[in-house]
């Protein structure tokens, strides 16, 4: 084995979970053992691949072929190395979502409340304005009469309480954790709202990222909602893979900027949404040129625009180009981001309501 | 237990880490049975805390009490909940590292290698220029003379090898895998030089992200280097949390915006960074304005500075405020970083040696 395939292992994981996600349960008609959550673990080590099983109750009989079936499908996609099988029972939280799983239910989740739509904001690149699209776009929506929430899934970088000027903490209810409002009626959850001190760190790895935004979606009373808009954090990883998974997204809206450099990373989140199967919406370039408000002049802060070849290249429509307005970046470190109006936004956020309209039909504005 | 509560299951988990980090091993001297990794897990669950215990030999005499003084120490700092202790056997790997740590030494990495200065480019915030900025330092180093390699620990969107137009892939040799080399000598790991396609995501969660990058640092053939630059990904979480905790970082340098937005998620990574106990170099404000090209005017896009607050509030000393320059956009577009030259920049760059100079003594331009 060479050096390289040390980092070929991390791949060999997700092959051989795709391959196990062909394992039908015997007795859980259409469902995988992957899709229950049977495969909690799968370790590639040197030349040995240790795969989890999970069961919901010892000793089934119609599941004692299983063991075995996993280690011959394994053994189909592995090269050299050696498959294992270690087995251990659910812990009472697994075997709760293999329940709700098994009678083709998303777990815990979707019930006791009503949330239609649910759009992530996505980039796969800091900086490029995920935060003020989220925001602006939860505006433009309200101001059109839809109940709107936001769920701040940057956990380590928080930023939308602060471009609505939203403090103070949560309260508890029958439902669960009331959501802050905004003055214009919008929900919102972030970490920072549940922070003593906004400049403190989450110092946390990724399980707990993940976690924290499933009590985000689970545990906040959430109501009755049109739309939830969702903001990812940069990156293609913990927090962007946990919302996908384990949120009912119904589509993904892309921000990028001019730059190239940025395209590259947007194209990769763009490919992660399509590999989990999720709708990309629309791409929308933020940032694309600044107005000098002495001689007028449209100046290319980033080079010329590449989104064009973005959303050829990844085969999603382009939405609509942004500028960066120095105002907007004011009236955001004032909390006053529901004060801001912007033509170019509207007409993307319009845009953005007519490709969802299908699933809308039953919404009252 | 309340509803808010539930987010306080996930700081027990690093309350307990903390109270067994006192838990000394009885037969390794000095050595706690934390910085022996033999905690591989804590998990909290409702009212359950499971730790994991991990040995590297079965049934040695001396270590037998240790499981009941890590149920005793963990009940201490727990209140209601209950304690529960598994016990496996240490993985052929953790072993091995174990040994290591118990000799006092540090696994592998530091051996067969000189890195003098390692130096690592952190924000917190996505898109204020880390990379750039970890790019144009190691550019200036390397103009004064120095060895330098950039360790690009952004693994989900990875930028460097763009800005400095490297490509083609790596060569394995006795030493590691050997990091590529752009034109004027600079060293280079990126995971963007292990994919067959550029714009391929990397699906990955935190514990991946975290192994990858220690490989980028251990197996990695760096050779004879005067500093290292790390660029960290934007958060506070496994990258930035791995780096810091597996590397031997020297000092650390943040990267800024001039919005209070960008501060206040800069200030948590300030206090990531202390907390850690790693030095803070300085601060760098980006994109500070622009000048019209047209007219020259200075457009302050971000809205005006508050760097010097940010500076003031995490106690870390301004390095310099830098222009966004649509220039260094194009040439970090068309790869040729090396060629953009900056004098506020070569500035920046000399403060950085001075604050270093202290532990350089021995090194030679």
């Amino acid at each position: 084995m060479t050096e390289e395939s040390k980092f070929i292992e991390q791949d060999l994981q997700s092959i051989i979970l795709q391959a196990l996600s062909k394992v039908q349960h015997p007795e859980v008609k259409e469902q995988n053992i992957v899709g229950l959550g049977m495969v909690p673990d799968v370790r590639v080590e040197d030349q040995l691949v240790t795969i989890t099983l999970a069961f919901p109750f010892q000793e089934v009989p119609a599941t004692a072929e299983l063991p075995q079936k996993v280690i011959r499908v394994a053994k189909e996609v592995c090269s050299d190395e050696q498959v294992r099988v270690d087995i251990r029972k659910m812990t009472p939280e697994e075997r709760a979502d293999f329940a709700t799983r098994a009678q083709g239910r998303e777990p815990e989740s979707s019930s006791s409340r009503s949330v239609r739509q649910v759009i992530a904001v996505m980039s796969g690149k800091g900086g490029v304005g995920k935060s003020s699209v989220a925001t602006l776009m939860a505006c433009a929506l309200r101001r059109r009469g839809y109940k709107v929430g936001i769920l701040d899934a940057d956990i380590t970088g928080p930023s939308i309480p602060r471009l609505l000027g939203t403090h103070g903490s949560l309260v508890g209810g029958a439902a669960g954790i009331q959501p802050a409002e905004t003055k214009t009626g919008i929900k919102l959850i972030s970490i920072n709202l549940l922070l003593p001190d906004e400049n403190q760190p989450v110092v946390w790895r990724g399980p707990l990222i993940g976690r924290a935004i499933q009590q985000f979606w689970n545990d906040i009373a959430w109501g009755d909602l049109d739309f939830l808009i969702v903001d990812l954090p940069p990156g293609t990883s913990d927090a962007a893979l946990t919302v996908m998974q384990s949120l009912p997204v119904h589509g993904v809206l892309l921000v990028t900027s001019p730059q190239d450099l940025a395209g590259m990373v947007v194209r990769k989140a763009a490919k992660m949404v399509q590999q989990l199967g999720v709708r990309l919406l629309g791409l929308i370039e933020n940032m694309s040129f600044v107005l000098c408000p002495d001689c007028g002049n449209r100046i290319e802060i980033f080079g010329p625009s590449r989104a064009q070849e973005t959303s050829l290249q990844s085969n999603v429509p382009m939405l609509g180009n942004l500028p960066l307005d120095p105002e907007l970046a004011v009236m955001c470190d004032q909390g006053r981001a529901e004060d801001y109006l912007n033509e170019n936004f509207d007409q993307i956020a319009d845009k953005v309501l007519e490709l969802v309209r299908s699933s809308m039909e039953r919404m009252k504005p």
